[in-house]
């Protein structure tokens, strides 16, 4: 956990959002904050991070991703470099320090790491070398931290005080690395009530202990909610003992127009992507005025880049909104 | 057709010829023209796109155009993203639609798209938001204006005025957008005679109403002419109906130097590649003094440099051959 | 062999280590060193080949050597265009020399070409226009120079005096690429002595008549070694009748701390990656204090970085330590 801050009390890595100071997340917010008004120039780049080295290492393939960090690099002014490791010399029977210390070798400044397995950013976190940051784009069930800030970003561009709010997770969390991070998050931020929702065999035990409301039928789980976070399924799962049917599954959790019509009236609706309509979430609430789903898209290239910049030391003016 | 014009007459999106009025055509050309001659330079960059976003979205995959479009927009200094998109989300079962919001979402300024299906670049043309650029790189059967353009600066270069030449367009016209960009880019430049030539069951009906002159004929449909354009011809469709074989292809329209001598003796020799020898077209032909078939590779980054130029409203300076 | 050097003695194209004037050679060793510096800065970019166009062309995937060229050119500013072949349109059927010229037709300044024939990147300098070079990232069996000059360059910052040193490669000489291109620099630089270790069956006919001492007893080879150079061996090669087995070849050339004892007690111990550990190499070897295997790594981003600079006819700037 302390793996990832300096001395000093900043971020040297991103691997988790637990152990995360509330002032360094607020920080981070506000980076992005400032970030997100040169998205809207038509020159969106700025010499930030000039003559720095980013590598994305992605050890399970995520075009969307991979993408965004990459515009997010770029627009800081990095080199970026794209490893699809599925298809690089690991094959040729190197082990995974092998391939790392090679990497590291040609003094790059940031591992964007992607990988099927919990643990496995913290694992190179532990083994890079002085100097290098690793940023954890997704690792396995266990975290997808830049997901929760984005997430947190988007919430805070509608409703700033936290305290005040309701926010709903609604799926199958007990799988999900972006419920995971996105419950530390919140908790970070005290949100006013937390909730999951879903069916008991997908809900992680110990949560009501974390102060966190358990909800198995959907009316009572967006009632009077501010903000609904919708998880995505993963239709792999629908084929164990978890989950009956697509079919059942949105006759019970799916976020229609009229479970919404529970919310507050003027509740967001919010989901990582990519989108099963019709499983999770219905069109008309995807596309309808709740929808901030694409917003939370734009964000993301913000807040990577606030973290980009924050863990490579570099000064973010502040910016006006154009 | 419209779509891809601003209220006040500027290209916002290339689709299609269709529609694409003389003034702005020859506009297009003339700032190819302009900006060829950098190419030549030790330092091929031009600053006019810098901190703009070009995104390389190709549903179906080709190397070759697609380093020419990135090479084009690099050279110009905008950032690029390739993105394959058989490889990516899709195959998770997200829609085309939602694949599309969330690159938008991303800010980039333009897309430039490749697709299997006649009408894609229309259809991404209109579903892109305000202040997105959609730049057909080919769809289907239908349109590769880029690749016409290419073609019109090529002649132009060899021979400027249109009105006095003969241009024979020889092969699988019915199933080449190549072919249909290229006759309604001709046609616009007022050629003094168009002509198609190939069996009657690959050509298109309705053009002689259109004024194209419709050989069947190889030594009727060369004769005379000062531009020949060879298409490639498409192996799949010779195990159809189509075609005989590609030895009574060959036989009957593959370009020899022998068919080449009833041609104007200053005829130049076109074909978009890749080439297939002996096929087609003869060896000595593709390499001979009357090809200017690797000319066209050379003028392509030049025209699409022009068209994203033009698209993204940059002022191109008036450049001299170095 | 002459197709590699200008009339004035300046290097045009790096295909081989063979023929290579030894003060060209030197030159390229300083300049490596005076570029090394900037990799350990933050701003890792030198504005050398801003507007120059680098193509790399891999005929055979290498993730890692692809990526050691891309960051070479990225760091001297030049534009990176990376075409894995195998997935381009030679599948169309087109002819190899077609695919070059239409790639040559986009105006790069150099190729970098990676390939499973041995003389593919002569053949593909031999074909290059006016102005555009080839660097040779590896060709079949014959010749990886770039991985000889980062060896040689290694082992000059251990041990400057080449007249005093004895070298052992130890491996499959027969099959090396790497092997050949080392024997010839090492050759070059008027090493004292110079050996080659294997069994019989995997080291090349004449090398005694070439002054290279051929020892097939590893205790032999090592005896008294400045400097170790372990080859990778192919497992393929296991298959045919070359080899008995891994653990045999272990047995009878792995480099343990045991053999290592036998030679200097300075001695560095080298290899070009990736290694099978336990299987030519023991791990306390190659993560003991002997080894400078990761050193070779870093060190081959600033030899290729000498070599692109000074094939396009950068002015390298003498930097000093930071």
């Amino acid at each position: 956990m302390n793996l990832q801050l300096t001395p000093e009390g900043r971020l040297k890595h991103l691997l988790t959002i637990d152990g995360l100071p509330r002032h360094l997340l607020i920080e981070l917010l506000d980076t992005a904050q400032s970030l997100s008004n040169i998205a809207l120039r038509a020159n969106k780049k700025l010499p930030l991070l000039r003559g720095r080295t980013v590598m994305n290492l992605f050890f399970e393939a995520s075009t969307r991703t991979r993408t965004t960090f990459a515009l997010a690099a770029e627009r800081l002014s990095a080199d970026v470099v794209n490893i699809d490791v599925s298809t690089s010399s690991t094959s040729k029977g190197e082990s995974l320090l092998d391939t790392l210390a090679t990497l590291h070798a040609m003094h790059c400044d940031m591992f964007v790491v992607r990988h099927a397995d919990s643990g496995a950013a913290h694992f190179i976190a532990e083994h890079a070398p002085e100097g290098v940051s690793v940023l954890n784009a997704g690792d396995g069930r266990h975290a997808h931290p830049t997901q929760a800030l984005l997430d947190v970003y988007t919430i805070r561009r509608h409703k700033p005080d936290f305290s005040a709010l309701t926010v709903a997770i609604v799926g199958d969390v007990m799988h999900s690395r972006v419920a995971r991070s996105e419950l530390l998050a919140l908790g970070t931020l005290r949100v006013g009530e937390l909730r999951v929702v879903g069916p008991r065999t997908l809900i992680p035990p110990g949560l009501e202990e974390m102060g966190v409301r358990v909800c198995t039928d959907m009316a009572e789980g967006v009632a009077g909610a501010d903000v609904i976070i919708m998880l995505r399924l993963q239709r792999e799962r629908m084929r164990g003992a978890f989950l009956p049917s697509e079919g059942e599954y949105y006759r019970r959790y799916g976020l229609t127009p009229e479970r919404l019509k529970l919310a507050k009236p003027d509740c967001i609706v919010m989901h990582p992507g990519p989108m099963n309509r019709g499983v999770e979430i219905a069109s008309e609430v995807a596309d309808g005025p709740h929808s901030v789903i694409l917003e939370q898209v734009s964000n993301g290239l913000a807040v990577r880049m606030a973290v980009m910049a924050h863990i490579l030391g570099a000064q973010v003016p502040v910016m006006e909104a154009a």
